[in-house]
């Protein structure tokens, strides 16, 4: 006899998305993928990791492979706050202000456990990034929408929300290269921000992964650095400027929150990995992590370059694009009439994928954009990609009028 | 102005324990501590490990440094099968069934999340590891305590409770070597149990850290090999018997259970380490991690020997104690009138550590019992705590009587 499961409420529902299973198509190594959100792995420091790691184990083996405290290592912490301070413009942080998560995903994990009964608002960007919609629906957040222009957030659209909505928790914003937009907030549009929200309770969940990647103009002060009632929640992460792999995040925030996060942290998985800080650490303190971070930037800048030439040369012109200054990720938009899911099924055809829009819409969905990544294949496969895009989408035209 | 943060129900009233804090007075170099839950860092096999880490990050550093997928490593799943097959007697299980977790804390994590809706009932041991009664508290589950013998779950206490609880979801148990008390469920036991919840609806979470880990006796079948009905979820981790820095454990269930277990992990932190697990993976493969364990049962093994000689020689006879087969921790009972939280701050002036019974119970607290790790701490240090905690007992006996 089979036996019979009673899942909770909140996972009764969830199926594999039909999105997930069209993208299993396309891991065929003849395929050209601008699907995945992945750092170019030619770009890891691999030497460099591996002569850091024996020392690691040769020097700290029994703590580096021991349980360590939930927070994470004070040493790495100290490094993470030094940094905070001279790249991203932020002050006065102590120890007590951030905690190591696994991945800045597991900080969105625990910005929903500790702040969304079911049923409780939260903000995002019209359109974000599809896993942290994943997050909040898994606590049951009823989530609003909040349009975006090329400068990011509509601070009006925000104003009509808020008056709607008083009580919501948070917004959710990656200010910097949106993924999956690739826009950006100005700093004019971040002032704007902090102002619409002085005297209300919405707190600001600052999702900051691609921020060090930036390929022209000059760096806007993070919104944790606007900051001065501590609504502020900001989320860093290494995945993409030095390893994915190594699953290590850092949340910075109010202490009180901080107190809150770690006992989240504690229930949740007891602490981040502690073989892989050490080997960050020790990476911070022996090599020169800013000279890679730039050589990432050679590599990836290069990349939208020629991306952005590319579809300048092969796309019809009714397509559009954004034109980010920085980060992974671009964002293309067809014609209102294109079903991207659709194309894609034609793009396989041609040996390329990409992510189509509509699980990055919360609640209204539009069906004519898709999400293109430009940091993972190498300039002669990203232009073959981009012309066979284009064909794709002449083919489905034809198909569809 | 300081902001006002409005934390989720769940977290408004969760305060960091107060044994945490006596126990941070424990910290210090020149206390011999029984608190933790550690395995000795002499045994773990640093310079295989070094060298394996090397190998890896030389051979597949590329992917080794990259995002992989959610489930886990396939050759590393692969492998686990093998040894659960050979060494946990289980059968016909394939990779849809096996999912890695960041250690089995994570386990314990998504199980509340997967099954628990606010209120829920759910059964442990009384007493049982604490992490797991703050991890069913988090998803606001409702914890039942079921009452314990020498040999484990007493049946008929779990018949009475399920008449009471008929929709109660799930039974946690440690079969083997329980935390907190060294207690295990002997064949006979364990079948009972099995044979108590056929027909009911009651999920059995089988979490089994210590398993592998016996001094004494011969093995006895999992939970998981005597079900044929779905019913079990098996929680296995690296922790204990390879390094628990890796933060590697596996969950074992029916595959449709698993595919739940996927979605919150993609929501939860993405993915497992990647390093880790190709560390473990090749650890393995190319190392003989029998053997590794053969060494470690004979240094701990030696331990809970000398533990229970100094037990023997030091403590007045109105204390008793468990006689572990196997695991880390044995669990003292004092007289019923004793207060195991006065007694450690008489302990920790001797410079001696150990966790009182209280957090260990979800419900029926009973001060009178404290758990006592023997893995960590050496031969010599080992004497010199029992020694002093003997003699902190009785100079408390002294002051309250």
């Amino acid at each position: 006899m089979k036996f019979q499961v009673n899942y909770a409420d909140r996972f009764n529902n969830m199926e594999p998305s039909a999105i997930r299973e069209i993208l299993k198509l396309a891991n065929g190594s003849d395929i050209i993928s601008f699907a995945g959100g992945l750092p170019a792995p030619e770009v890891f420091p691999k030497g460099k990791i591996s002569w850091v790691s024996a020392k690691v184990l040769e020097e700290y083996g029994q703590s580096a492979l021991q349980y360590s405290n939930t927070e994470g290592l004070t040493a790495l912490r100290k490094q993470i706050i030094g940094r905070m301070e001279t790249k991203m413009g932020v002050s006065g942080l102590t120890l007590d202000n951030i905690a190591m998560v696994s991945g800045s995903q597991q900080g969105l994990d625990f910005v929903g456990k500790i702040f969304c009964n079911k049923g409780d608002v939260v903000f995002v960007e019209k359109p974000t990034y599809l896993a942290a919609i994943n997050t909040f629906h898994s606590y049951e957040a009823r989530i609003v929408e909040i349009e975006m222009d090329e400068d990011g957030i509509i601070i009006e659209d925000l104003k009509k929300k808020l008056a709607i909505y008083p009580e919501a928790k948070f917004l959710y914003t990656i200010p910097d290269f949106q993924n999956p937009t690739g826009i950006s907030m100005p700093l004019y549009r971040k002032i704007q921000l902090m102002d619409a929200v002085r005297g209300t309770s919405l707190m600001i969940i600052e999702d900051s992964p691609y921020t060090e990647l930036r390929y022209e103009g000059s760096r806007t002060p993070t919104l944790l650095s606007l900051d001065d009632e501590g609504r502020v929640i900001y989320l860093g992460t290494f995945s993409k400027i030095l390893a994915p792999g190594f699953r290590l995040g850092w949340m910075i925030a109010d202490k009180e929150i901080i107190s809150r996060v770690i006992i989240a942290k504690q229930a949740a998985d007891l602490q981040p990995n502690t073989l892989t800080q050490y080997i960050a650490s020790e990476f911070l303190d022996v090599t020169d992590i800013e000279e890679h971070i730039k050589e990432i930037i050679k590599v990836y800048g290069h990349r939208r370059d020629v991306m952005l030439k590319c579809l300048e040369k092969y796309m019809p012109k009714e397509v559009s694009w954004t034109h980010p200054n920085g980060g992974l990720f671009l964002w293309i938009t067809f014609p209102t009439n294109v079903d991207s899911q659709e194309l894609l099924k034609e793009c396989i055809k041609h040996k390329v994928a990409f992510v189509p829009g509509e699980p990055f819409y919360a609640n209204e969905i539009e069906k004519n954009h898709c999400r293109v990544n430009f940091s993972f294949v190498d300039d002669k496969r990203l232009e073959e990609g981009v012309r066979n895009m284009a064909l794709a989408f002449k083919e489905y035209l034809a198909k569809t009028s």
